[in-house]
């Protein structure tokens, strides 16, 4: 089933707006639009108002840049979390990911993206001089670097510890190593050979 | 990435009426979710406006059932149509299929479901009455009967035949038979043996 003619305008309307999203196609969009349609309208109203107040309401953690729905978050607000120790996120997702892993206990600093010549972000775009001002004002300890392992994760990084290194803190990064649950056969080169040389005691792991 | 807990209700809102689209997980909704966050916000809110829109302002034609900008909807209101020749369909989806093809010159009926009792679809739940009561007031020649070709489907058809045959109207269904494109050795046996008995002469194909 092709869509060149729709009976309605708003029904193509509403199509549309859900094939601009990411992976949705516009048979699927038309499917959902059409389970939208069968449902009680006070749902759809709060469906439709959802999407409005995300962008109307949400607040970025001053602090942080997180995500939130006050102008603090709910992490940078915890007076139980460790406020020595900063974990350096690309972004929102990756807070969420290490929350999920409930191993850390400090605070984040969310960059905005990471350096990427190739799409025109460069360090000026990111949340890095907030970064260096909070290390300036004293009190952190720990700074980990927890970016992606790409080439413009490894870039950023780089930046981020030449700007950081003459402050007196300790820069760390996230393990490099083989997966858990990995099979060594079938782990790439690059992983295999750095989990090698870094290698830990055995009582550690 | 499970997601266990959100930094933001607005954001968990959100996700939560994304992920209750069918074929929509929540690690799906999220990514749509952050899409959204991306955007301007004058593109958010024509997206929730628009689903709002959908059921606030949309109409149902009040001839054929069919979903509409306006009380009659643009196929009904079209001077061009033959409207001794309805066809009736399940739902809208079949009218766009249908038109779709631009081989139908004349008007729908929208039954709004097919008569199924395990889900305890009667005949009073689907537009039935008010087909009748065009093909009553006269003028039509042909009723059309396109539903799905499945048990529910038939009994339909049948019960839509008892109700209809009494009036001086053909009444034709859609030709079953090989898809254009299949090949015979995959071709399901009961099509199979429907196409062999309702062949045609040669030049008709």
């Amino acid at each position: 089933m092709s869509f060149t003619e729709f009976p309605s305008r708003l029904l193509e309307n509403a199509v549309n707006e859900f094939a601009s999203l990411p992976g949705i196609g516009r048979k699927t969009a038309f499917r959902l639009v059409m389970n939208l349609l069968k449902r009680d309208s006070e749902e759809v109203k709060r469906f439709g108002e959802s999407i409005i107040r995300l962008h109307s309401e949400i607040h970025y953690c001053k602090v942080c840049n997180n995500i939130s729905d006050t102008e603090i978050c709910s992490i940078c607000s915890d007076a139980k979390r460790e406020r020595a120790v900063i974990c350096v996120v690309e972004n929102i997702t990756d807070v969420i990911a290490i929350e999920n892993t409930r191993q850390f206990k400090g605070l984040y600093h969310v960059l905005g993206g990471i350096i990427s010549p190739i799409d025109g972000i460069g360090p000026s775009d990111l949340k890095i001089d907030s970064l260096e001002e909070k290390v300036k004002e004293g009190g952190i300890t720990e700074i980990i670097l927890a970016l992606s392992t790409t080439m413009e994760g490894d870039t950023t990084n780089f930046y981020l510890y030449k700007r950081l290194s003459k402050y007196n803190i300790i820069i760390t990064t996230l393990a490099r190593g083989v997966a858990i649950g990995d099979e060594l056969e079938y782990t790439d080169e690059i992983t295999l050979g750095r989990a090698i040389n870094n290698r830990n005691p055995y009582q550690q792991c």
